[in-house]
């Protein structure tokens, strides 16, 4: 955990209020830091809802591949998507990720599920695991003996500050976001947190997230609502172009606001969720745009648009090659609007692109037209404007009606610096 | 240009010799450097094949489009590879690309190639061009009137270290290489130049690299020769994944060694080119790792070789993505033998992988076999491996017979440094 906060890091932190059937409480198990929480439980109520999102990466680590057993999905990456399921507990760790870590992290996988079950009395098929810290240490599950029954115990509805916190990693503030909507005539909530802060790339943007609500949505409809709503808030978000072994994004529903008149849910498509899948996709994005804000060494949160794609993943794809380019994101940690990178960054994305139709502008101010210099430009102007901590890069190709939204950060001394001694 | 050089530059430097039917001279034509040269005439006898590989950017420089245009292939990236051609001359310029000029571009290139031309009495279809520095800012090709004309008559045979020089931009080093063989019962000579050194990437790793021979190879020959020579040396070097919108690399046979006895070569195939072959290659091999040896900041030179993947094609996408992983570069620059990371960026590459068949060497020691930590490993004796300047990490995915090897370099402060203030 780097000491200095991110200056990206947001001012207004909201009040995180209880959801019904969700309680929390965080330990110092002592996996890797000295003196900080690094074990989270979540603790639900019988019957909760359980859908997951995870990392496409060929090499999943030991939790990745345990919560897509335990939601029926394919142990494989190229496996089908996940189904959803049910769960009575959350075990998250930081400090080790629990990746190549062999037949010992499968051993350490089940160690834990078991150790949670027995303290909850329930099934180690309805615990759900995720690690994050060093790839290819052991993870000494034993240590979670005796920690876990305490924390059964201690767990409380009002802990969601200090459960962000116990999940970081780099991160150098704690990542929340909350919503509360109608549905039916009842309000439910929908609380989520979220920890970064490099390997962040697409196809599963955050390490680890997690979003609970005691809204009654079934495990389908709520394992429809996340794959949909990742599209664009984590899988729109890089840092690094690195993916994680380790990326878990998991949604929990209890269905505690069933008791006073929440309607039961059983598909995605339901027009009563329209509200709800509203709410839902703005906890996510706040969330994926506070992992951004705290990549690692960030200085300027950076957002890119593409316009004028022939279509909207030519469009994706364009500005995923802009936010990925270290020669874009060094130019923008310097204050320099150098859209000459851009334009190398457009052109090597292999995407349909005419040169001669391409417009490029930083936070609202055209610097390049049509495949040339803006002649009405203003140096200073543009340079005055960069000293902004959000840079906006509009791109405009001229070509079609496809139009895609990516956020990133710049590429600064202190990410090679922090990610240069991470393990020593 | 950085002033310091790289620490990783060659200590031999070859004494280039001459290349009969090849003259060269430089100037300071003040195009944006003070105090230095920036640009660069070579003239070739009558007669001369030229061959080219071009960047795949959708957004090439004028110069690029223009150097397509005189070999006969298709203005656009998208269009069919060259078919070779001949010429009389090169100019290259440093300081400026002439890429993203629009109109203005075009003209640049065909008021360079008129004045050359002029100069040399021959036509402007003759002249081939590379530009060379920052992106966007109109060139302003008077400045070569006068320059190039005097240069035509300065041209001397011995000139190679400074032409070498005088293309250089953020290169701390002059990149030259030299071979000698025999072709038929002739001795030929192949000299060859290039520079580097930020944004480089596969798909042309160098912006610009000129390779010249007095052998009498014919232009079809010598761009099947250029083409199978840049797979797996040039093609093979990333340094930050980065794809320019000027990538050149040109190759020039004279047929002056005819005059002593050599073979007129018409096909690449002809069993009489076969050591010129390999010692063509090692020119293009050569250039190819000094690039990567003057990376941007570059500490260490990596060598990534990935062994046992479905393909050859597949161990390059893997190493690749490990080559051009932000995290496993800052690594190295750490001297950290993270080779988490390096799993990592395996998983993330998209290729068949299997983590429990996965082994992973630094510099020859194994740290991971099988999917695990390898019990036998001794970090000690890893720490004093990474403090060499060279980094060989060896991937075996124990799936298949496929093999390949790409060359990086670390990532260190000193390129967010360079990068971050290299316009202003």
């Amino acid at each position: 955990m780097s000491s200095a906060v991110s200056p990206l890091a947001p001012t207004d932190v909201p009040e995180m209020p209880a959801v019904a059937g969700v309680k929390l409480a965080t330990a110092a198990a002592g996996i890797r830091y000295k003196g900080r929480t690094d074990v989270l439980l979540a603790v639900m109520d019988k019957g909760t809802a359980v859908a997951g999102v995870f990392t496409r990466s060929k090499c999943p680590s030991a939790p990745v591949e345990w919560c897509r057993t335990q939601l029926g999905g394919s142990k494989s990456s190229k496996g089908k998507s996940s189904t959803g399921g049910s769960g009575r507990a959350l075990v998250v760790n930081s400090g080790n990720a629990n990746a190549f870590t062999g037949k010992s992290g499968r051993q350490a996988t089940a160690l834990t599920a078991a150790i949670a079950a027995k303290a909850l009395g329930c099934r180690p098929a309805e615990i759900f695991l995720a690690s994050t810290g060093v790839i290819g240490e052991p993870l000494d599950a034993t240590k979670f003996d005796g920690v876990l029954g305490t924390l059964a115990e201690q767990a409380a509805p009002g802990e969601w500050m200090n459960a962000a916190k116990a999940i970081m990693t780099t991160d150098t503030f704690p990542k929340v976001a909350t919503a509360t909507v109608k549905l039916g005539k009842a309000r439910v909530t929908i609380n989520g947190m979220a920890k970064g802060a490099g390997m962040i790339a697409p196809d599963m943007a955050t390490m680890l997230a997690f979003v609970f609500t005691d809204a009654p949505i079934s495990a389908g409809a709520l394992q429809a609502l996340l794959k949909s709503g990742v599209e664009d808030t984590f899988n729109a978000v890089t840092i690094d172009g690195d993916t994680s072994t380790s990326d878990t994004l998991l949604a929990f529903a209890t269905g505690a606001a069933a008791e006073h008149g929440a309607p039961k849910i059983s598909r995605a498509g339901d027009p009563r969720l329209k509200a709800f899948t509203k709410a839902f996709h703005a906890v996510l994005a706040d969330l994926a745009e506070q992992v951004a804000r705290d990549g690692e060494g960030a200085r300027k949160l950076v957002e890119i648009i593409v316009e004028g794609a022939t279509s909207k993943a030519s469009a994706r794809r364009i500005a995923m090659s802009v936010a990925n380019s270290p020669l874009v994101k060094t130019a923008i940690a310097g204050e320099d609007a150098n859209w000459g990178r851009v334009v190398m960054a457009v052109g090597k994305a292999g995407e349909p692109a005419d040169r001669d139709k391409l417009s490029i502008s930083f936070n609202g101010i055209r610097v390049a037209s049509r495949g040339a210099r803006d002649p009405s430009y203003d140096e200073a102007e543009v340079s005055a404007a960069m000293k902004n901590p959000k840079i906006q890069i509009k791109i405009a190709l001229g070509l079609g009606k496809g139009r895609d939204r990516v956020l990133t950060c710049d590429l600064t001394k202190e990410y090679v610096a922090i990610n240069g001694d991470y393990r020593s």
